[in-house]
């Protein structure tokens, strides 16, 4: 509980109504209560401040027309991300140290307050840096690196010789470094491909829970610095993604493909092997991308192609039973104009 | 092995034909034996009966050209689940108690016959219901309350705070209270939105393998009762799903998305994220759907819209070529007549 | 590190060039450097050769304007192959017997060599074949084979009563004979349908990571023997796939769906319930299979029609706005013309 001049000050913000009010929780608009303090970071939800209960709101400028205190920050989504943290539930921290029940193999290096969790498999020749956090139920295999204040979260399982970066966060069951899907028919069968590649996650990527990063068949897949996925994204062998793109939930991309940097992929897209994706590229829900994009393209649709033209012909799409028709009539009223016209000669 | 009359009187059901018939399996029409007991739940099958080798078959009145046992019952699909049961594997009960293998924190609280299996790691604060399984292999976070009569398979995790209900089963590798994918471009880089909510998942809710659902950034992500998932579904941050939903495999709902009671969502279908899907619509498979949906509606496509009328859609679109090539012809002529007309005038 | 001729006498490769070059690594054409062996399988990258910096190169024929020295072999890929084991990272081998830390079930029977990991769960009545090696975090269910030289890694989960046959890979987190998405809505609730059935997986079957194979309701869902699978690949219950099938990346295949055999899946691509797709067909990414498909056709769109047919409606699509406004056009025209003849008679 806090009031919100202590949130004020926390916030460095200006803080305009009743000082005494008091905070416990952050929340959304509609459900706020008397203890809640919530956030517009958009304009068009002004008008909803007038039934709003909230105790408090973090808004960019003073607002008419609402009851609880306001705090006038310049940036609302980063006041809202610090508020979030002073209000986030308190959790125990990771102890440092080595489970009992994890099993750790030859030749490891751990840094300072590095926590391994139990029945946590460790392989020889392991690297981990300070700070990183290793749950319950990973497996880290050999020579594979992992950097500072990175953590693994429950059941993850990473392969050999792979190398992930510092600060990096991978959520539960995620696997990085699985063999790819390379395969040669020779002689009756499916071959496969051995994968002599590694997968290199650089510092600060995210990763949603249930991802699957297949390693290069040689050289590397990479996943550049500051890039965030959503839940159950796959990423196929050698594809590189550059820095601080955005790769949302259930997206796909094939064999070999690249990202530029800050390119944003919505749930579900699929990029082919072999193209590439320029910087900024931005590519909608579902899109099944066929060929090379160039940098800061808006595409969108199956195939995807420009979002705004794909919007125009999806529109005229759904009108083709009633074009269908329209067309069959011009044909019989053309089919009658050129009768008329045999008659006239 | 049991006497179609003894399955008779299990099943409540009038028997036609032999009463001797013995039975051991339950199978499907084409491929059953002697021992086997089929069904038939739909009258188009009736045909296929004459063919048909079972010892017995599960039907709602009495068919003719049928050599085997006849169970007449009134709900063919209930008796059918009632003879599966019957003839299911007979599989070791998981023993209650703590697994000497499993880590379990402090302040815990099992209910009455809790079975926590091996490898199993558990935070402080949990409470876990009468008769409840959790097995190898899962996490469950602080906090976090589990049901009873709920079954977690091996390696399912789940994060802190969340609550699960009763008679909830998750299958194996689930993942639920991650954090989702909320994240502000701040000074150059993107910045994680801490996530304060929880998921709630309500009685009977029955989750696929490999599902992910995330956790709500302020209050809750909700799964509601009765609700039934299939494989490697992804739900983000804040979504609410109504009761007794059908969502199937590999399906994706974005952010904030709520759906009413009684939706049936299709395979691979999407939701985009903050719109409504109201009661008892019908998705179908790899829709992408884009706006607010009204209770009730059926809808199907990439963008999904009435199903009837994209089915039509779709079949002008197979046209496309042929009707491009007709436009191309109906202009020739119209050309040809406007020139006639010049020549004319 | 070997020479040239050290590699040219593994491979049985004809030998064009300086044979004192020394290798340590394969790679791609465009970033080899003076250590590297690369290969050309297609003709088209002939003439990137010229800049090329690689020590050595495997190749159908003899090259031009090449400075390293060339391996000449019958089957490049082949060859790449061996080349790839030749240079694979080294790794430390399973060790054989049960880890300490697994805990295996009573009457189990394991071959000779085999390795259980730490953290390892195997029930009862488990039959594991000779040399097959179970990684850490598995759960092996109840009364399930599992045949020779068949590896499950970190994490996985096969249910009870399952049969996984010789030389099968099973990366991390598959999960293989979950119960199905099978329900009957009886009295007010989706009740489920019991699966009693079983999951089949034939020799040779490579699975990528985080697959989920449904259980069969009654019988079996079968993957066939050679077929590989790529990552998050979703298999209802009941499916039948032939031998020596690719299914890449998030495809999903629904209840009670028949392959053949040489089936190719590319990503993202969804197959509906109860189809059946003939020998050899080959399905485009994204594609939606609503219907049964014959042997030997390439399937490609939403829904999924023939290939070449899909592309030439899909670049119809794409001018569907100009062709509707050239169609305004064409019917104001013969509006004209029309009101031109009516004014005639």
């Amino acid at each position: 509980m806090l009031t919100v001049s202590q949130l004020a000050e926390r916030l460095g913000a200006d803080l305009v109504g009743d000082d005494s009010v008091e905070i416990d929780v952050v929340g959304p608009l509609g459900t706020a209560e008397g203890s809640t303090v919530t956030f517009i970071s958009d304009d068009r939800y002004l008008s909803d401040l007038q039934d709003c209960q909230a105790g408090a709101i973090i808004i960019s400028k003073k607002a008419e027309g609402f009851n609880g205190a306001q705090l006038i920050v310049k940036n609302v989504t980063a006041a809202l991300i610090e508020v979030l943290k002073i209000f986030a539930p308190k959790l125990k921290k990771s102890v440092a140290g080595i489970d009992p029940l994890a099993k750790v193999g030859e030749n490891i290096s751990l840094g300072k307050d590095v926590s391994i969790g139990p029945f946590v498999a460790i392989d020889d020749n392991v690297e981990i840096g300070d700070g990183s956090v290793i749950a319950s139920g990973c497996r880290v295999g050999e020579n594979t690196k992992i950097g500072s204040d990175t953590r693994l979260d429950s059941n993850v399982v990473v392969y050999h010789n792979c190398v992930i970066g510092n600060n990096v966060i991978i959520q539960a069951n995620c696997v990085i470094g699985s063999t790819g899907f390379g395969y040669s028919f020779i002689e009756g069968a499916h071959r496969l491909i051995p994968h002599n590649g590694k997968v290199v996650i650089e510092d600060f990527v995210e990763l949603g829970p249930g991802c699957c990063i297949d390693r290069a068949k040689y050289g590397q897949t990479k996943i550049g610095a500051g890039t965030k996925f959503d839940n159950l994204v796959h990423i196929a062998h050698n594809v590189i993604i550059g820095r601080c793109c955005l790769i949302a939930g259930q997206v796909g991309i094939a064999g070999s493909s690249k990202l530029g940097d800050g390119v944003v992929l919505a749930g579900q897209a699929g990029i082919t092997d072999n193209v590439e994706v320029g910087d900024g590229v931005m590519v909608g829900g579902g899109s099944a991308v066929l060929g090379n994009i160039e940098a800061g393209k808006r595409i969108w649709g199956f195939p995807a192609f420009e979002s705004r033209d794909a919007l125009k012909a999806t529109a005229v799409f759904r009108r083709l039973p009633e074009l269908s028709k329209q067309f069959k009539n011009i044909v019989k009223r053309v089919d009658k104009l050129e009768a008329t016209e045999d008659n006239r000669s």
